[in-house]
């Protein structure tokens, strides 16, 4: 007989079917017992009314892998819609050492340290599973909105051989004897990629050597990059943000309501536009209305962040907010001025109930322009050569960003701490699993 | 106005459009001139009948970015299926320097090394285009099979603390002043999170230390990952990457045609099965057909690989190749040895044309298999703790494989060093662009 999921069995009401799985729980009724078989589709129930059958199910502990044939039963209140009657249980892989804590249970009990360290257990629990299912929808629904707007992926590399981007942050690697560091970003390929594409993304990691343990930061992440060219400024890119976001955040609403609702998950909804401030707008609403004069600082601090985003919340009617116009001297060399004031960038953060998690903006696109920003950065020639010679040899107006895929997660399902949505996180202290 | 792409001129014609792209091409026949603008969608051909409009031309170095404004005329004949009559060009973006080649002819001249170092000029050459645009439609076509069948996407750390897979091939990173290292494959995690999903997918960079330059290898590379539950043993993850690789390549036949055609690309055809032998079956069929008897050796050489790949498609009717049953000693210690003869796996390598592209296999799934495996190894509990973990709360039987996207891409098309299929190649010499 061969095995079908438990997201099949509805369609298989009356015959004899086999499922396999983990074994979930079991609740004892004495003379029957529910035993609930978990595989990657969901969570199956089997009844346990012959006797021996249960007997054998009482002596095999949680997580234990089982094969169950059964007959299926309609039942509309199980989560399955049906349930296997007269089962039979067979063990394929039995589990000998007690688990260190359950996952079965509605929450999930231990601290994160401890969840951490036993994270091949505990991500098996049905809020942990749903939670990085939905992870992965967001990557693809980022996929599919760039490739039907004519956007090609890319894979670049993640080891390099100078680390001008980013300066000290960087982590240095052994190759051959020669020195060479690991990816901050793929801006400079991703921009070189639109001399030849026009219009690119990228989903991979990028590695960030910043010696703090903050909530929202870890040592690796999920990037989710993109460039387009032939942009009138950073408001083009900010509408293929917004369109994006408003495709992602659609489809989980309409396609993934099962994991939304175990997770209680408010999915915001997206207008024609998402509202856009100035830094300097921002700063003023923040001294005005909270009280601290951050006005003249070259960027939001974390605090300011969710101000501001409580203003917009309440005043603008969005839970997303664009912030634009960051100062020259804390945007990167390659960052687009503003052309009414260069001392401003054509530059953009989006935040997201109280948290940055995209930064874009328009690149300087003219050879000489941008050799000479580097300039005053003290980059010289030699170390940005690849990437010049992409604008030696033509480059349109363009402009990009990158998204933290584990920043978006975290705040579009309420966490705390970006280590919960990462699957195994690299920080100060963690190196494993 | 705003500007239109290449492929949308056809649903203009009769009306007046702008375009802008890249001065790809000028055919000047004195009265009158095509200009060839290429943007990220394809090629469109400008007729300049105003004399200052053509003489502004003339001066206008190849790559240059222009706009063009023109009026849209019906025209089979044009790769567009129209072209521009009565136009206006604007120089966007002047280009100064001369190119150190042409990119617009049918054939690129430079040789691998100087094209490398002007990649980011080379890879504009439409050729290169189509090669690349391949590459990413291999990655549409494989994520959205696997989407289909149940497999869920997943995002494993680069970092990781110890480097116990692929010993000595591995290289250091300075973490924090703790050693690490880069990940060599997402293995341990993608079994890991069997456990969790059943049925998971991993796109992402892997990274050997390997001291050899040859024209299959590069120290970087983007590997298609995947791993599946519950399986008989490893024949099911043959049919599973059978299947993935008929609906790649039936992709690329249908819906990229335009690439296909102009890379001269023979896309095989994928039957119900790929062909098998066991690897004593192909050194016998080596050693009696081709004269040199490689018997008892572990592993195929190249030569051998490109001889048995001759006769399968001879004999066998099949372009590709599983060859089986892999010895354990030249298997990892995760390996599932066969029942029968636990000398040898259940394991694969897929080979296409020549070269091997996927190795795969099923795994051990028992604890204490798993942990006596890798104590014959010598590999200590404390090395892979949180990956024994993961078996010691419930594993089922399960296998998975490892898939070069260049590798692939390569004996897709043709080609005959690696550094072709790859964007920005790493190897022994090369850390740049």
């Amino acid at each position: 007989m061969e095995r079908i999921r438990s997201s099949e069995v509805t369609k298989h009401v009356g015959e004899r079917v086999k499922l396999a799985g983990w074994m979930h729980n079991l609740r004892d009724m004495s003379k029957f017992g529910f035993l609930f078989l978990r595989d990657g589709a969901g969570v199956v129930q089997a009844v346990l009314d012959r006797p021996e059958e249960l007997e054998k199910a009482r002596g095999v502990q949680y997580e234990s892998i089982l094969e169950v044939v059964g007959t299926v039963v309609a039942e509309p209140r199980a989560s399955a819609g049906a349930e296997l009657h007269d089962c039979e249980v067979k063990v394929i892989t039995p589990i000998l050492e007690p688990l260190p804590f359950e996952i079965n249970k509605k929450e999930l009990k231990p601290g994160l340290d401890v969840f951490l360290d036993h994270a091949p257990l505990g991500l098996r629990h049905l809020h942990k599973r749903a939670l990085f299912r939905l992870s992965a929808e967001i990557l693809y629904g980022y996929r599919e909105y760039l490739n039907q707007h004519g956007f090609v992926e890319i894979q670049t590399p993640k080891i390099v051989g100078s680390a001008t981007e980013g300066g000290a942050n960087v982590f240095g690697i052994d190759y051959f004897g020669r020195p060479a560091y690991l990816a901050q970003s793929p801006q400079f390929y991703k921009q070189i990629m639109v001399g030849v594409f026009e219009r690119v993304f990228e989903v991979g990691p990028v590695f960030r050597a910043e010696k703090h343990n903050t909530a929202r930061h870890t040592n690796e992440y999920v990037s989710l990059d993109m460039e387009m060219g032939f942009i009138h400024d950073h408001t083009d890119v900010m509408m293929m943000l917004t369109g994006i976001l408003r495709h992602v955040f659609e489809r989980l609403r309409t396609s993934f309501t099962r994991e939304v609702e175990l997770l209680r998950v408010k999915v915001p909804s997206i207008g024609a536009t998402i509202p856009a401030l100035r830094l300097s707008e921002a700063q003023d609403i923040v001294s005005k209305q909270f009280g601290e004069d951050c006005r003249g600082e070259p960027d939001l601090a974390p605090q300011h962040e969710a101000w501001i985003c409580e203003y917009a919340e309440k005043e603008l009617g969005s839970e997303l907010l664009f912030v634009t116009h960051y100062p020259t001297a804390k945007r990167p060399f390659y960052a687009m001025p503003e052309v009414e004031d260069p001392a401003l960038t054509r530059s953009f953060d989006l935040l997201f109930r109280g948290c940055e998690v995209v930064t874009g903006g328009q690149r300087i696109h003219r050879f000489e322009q941008l050799r000479d920003s580097a300039h005053k950065w003290g980059i010289q020639d030699a170390q940005i050569e690849g990437y010049l010679q992409a604008f030696k040899y033509g480059m349109p107006p363009h402009g990009g960003f990158g998204m933290g895929l584990e920043r978006l997660l975290m705040q579009l399902t309420g966490l705390t701490n970006l280590r919960e949505a990462t699957l195994f996180p690299r920080d100060l202290d963690r190196l494993s699993p």
